[in-house]
């Protein structure tokens, strides 16, 4: 398994800082502004496209590609799949967030064409999401989980075997897990719920590590660490939902080693 | 009439945050993501979904389906359709925002359509696209009132009894209106006026008290009188128009039962 | 030479405070929110909208006209099209943003083919995009900016000369140019740069100045000064981009003439 830890983590924020890599988003308008915000935070560049006429040509300037079903649409969707496919074939890291999968059979069909037609090197979602595009059944309230992260082990082994995806399980503790190994972090903070995006944020990072970082096992479990960390900080100085949300974008600016040493929270 | 209290207030307060209900919202670009957050600060659990493919299957379920004209096109209006039918035929409420209507003849016509097809539970605007709702001539200033609250009262009577709808004019003081009564909210805080969506908020938390109680008119006089408090409650310690925007969701959050004892102000 | 000084300045706030003038808005998903935001601390009253069945109604109520192809699609070409033709005719200045310009031959030949057709009273870009409008070859890293303000100054005299509009090259320092002279703009910070959509605010600002001020040169310099001392003016308070973007919304509300006469840094 690829060792996780404090030094490993540090190395990474440092080559995003220092190389400031292109992300590429096909996201919902509701977080657009939200993650591209904590990828300047941390370091990235994001870049926001969805045009169908640009986002093959947009995707090969990127190191890596996120995409969001947060609102979708028929346009949408074909954007997502041309830009999926062009990434594909330029090895360029897929990061795939199944928003609302379980909540309407459009959302959940949806996602599952889209990573049954070209494999993302990372899924995350809500337990109920994974729960949802791994089998039928499962139920999702709008966008919130009605599970435990713990309840979608199952779901998220089964579709990292399936299609060769590290799996992250994001909640109250994330679980990241691939067809081997899996490993739980327990950074992170309840106020962090009561803040729009935040599981969108979460996949927007993984992104940037995974622009970094070739193994995507490290590259999520990595994000959400520092994710939590973020949010932790964040945490003992906000007073709401609103002022979470800018301090949890200073602390990603700021996170430095020591905090990742002295708060990393992890069981592999 | 229905009795509004600090006391009935604070009942649904608990209610939104002990049962998290979901709230549908079809509403603008713009603030979408300022009005899933004021949702959510709340306590209740916004979802934003517009594609034509799930809104009826997103609406079933949600207890509250709030629209927003704000940013339009074909596309949108026929979901809107579709969902306001939904919502009708499963007895959920709906609260409706004709922003802008008054600035162009798109709007105006767009607003009446919708409202005349399925009568909402609640309709919320500020004075200038309350009376361009009801009567032909009114002028809105792109989404800015060019009228005070009190010249909207007559249009909002007028409104209120062809749809059987409560109607909420809101402004530097706001009124809400049904076919027997009214009253009149004195809470608030000019620094709103200069935060973006302060307006579009207002509906999305009539979607949340109308989701937890079923009398529309106490429903969005509760959510009138939280919003003005929150505000209030913002501008003592904000600088400007955007730590208010960060300190108003601080505040949602916040609001306890001795901040509405203390400052509700109705006139009734 | 329009002559820019603290006064000149200060004389636009005034107006743009005194009498909100409306700004129509076709702008990007990703900033909407932020530049409505940033246009009412100025002072200004946005309206966004961009359903080609209305864009021409709408802008002929408002006094100045942005637009912005940060996020495109044909049904905003073409909205865009029939405001900018709409705008020409009733003479309201247009405030044209080539976003990401250089990056996917889209956005270049659809930046182009509009300000082709339809000069803009003012043109703003970073160093790519205006190098990418201007000539072949130029490259922009998605919407970032590969090149210095300086390298891109021949770039924005050959537009300023072909189009008959005011350039302005915004970056660590900002140019403006016109046919015969230019301007240096040495105010701001580097924070600035790790907020989204800062230079789609600056795009919006010059909006603003350009509905009170009928001298394009003067209006976008106006607004470029404004836009870096409020820039600083949050810098020296916030910890981080998170703060930064609500503390510059902040200044924008509170600049006042002593910050401008104290701050003001330009060459001519």
């Amino acid at each position: 398994m690829s060792k996780i830890t404090a030094q490993s983590i540090w190395e990474d924020v440092g080559k995003i800082r220092d190389k400031a890599p292109l992300v590429h988003n096909i996201t919902n308008y509701v977080v657009m502004n939200t993650t591209a915000n904590a990828l300047l935070s941390i370091g990235a560049s994001p870049v926001m496209a969805h045009a169908e006429q640009e986002v093959e040509d947009m995707v090969q300037l990127a190191s890596a590609l996120v995409i969001n079903i947060g609102t979708l649409s028929e346009h949408w969707i074909r954007a997502m799949e041309r830009a999926m496919k062009q990434a594909q074939s330029k090895r360029i890291p897929i990061i795939f967030d199944p928003v609302g999968a379980g909540a309407t059979p459009y959302r959940t069909e949806t996602a599952r064409k889209l990573i049954r037609a070209i494999s993302p090197a990372i899924i995350r979602g809500n337990a109920s999401e994974i729960m949802a595009v791994a089998a039928d059944g499962a139920q999702t309230k709008g966008v919130d989980s009605l599970h435990t992260t713990d309840a979608a082990f199952e779901a998220a082994q089964h579709l990292a075997k399936q299609y060769g995806s590290v799996v992250c399980i994001s909640g109250a503790e994330d679980i990241i897990v691939d067809n081997n190994h899996f490993v739980r972090v327990k950074n992170g903070h309840p106020l962090m719920g009561r803040v729009t995006g935040m599981g969108c944020t979460a996949t927007a990072i993984c992104g940037a590590f995974a622009a970094v970082n070739a193994d995507p096992f490290q590259a999520a479990t990595h994000a959400m660490i520092t994710m939590g960390i973020a949010g932790e900080i964040a945490a003992e100085i906000a007073h709401g939902p609103g002022t979470m949300q800018l301090y949890f974008l200073d602390a990603l600016h700021q996170v430095n080693q020591s905090d990742i040493e002295k708060r990393i929270k992890i069981e592999g």
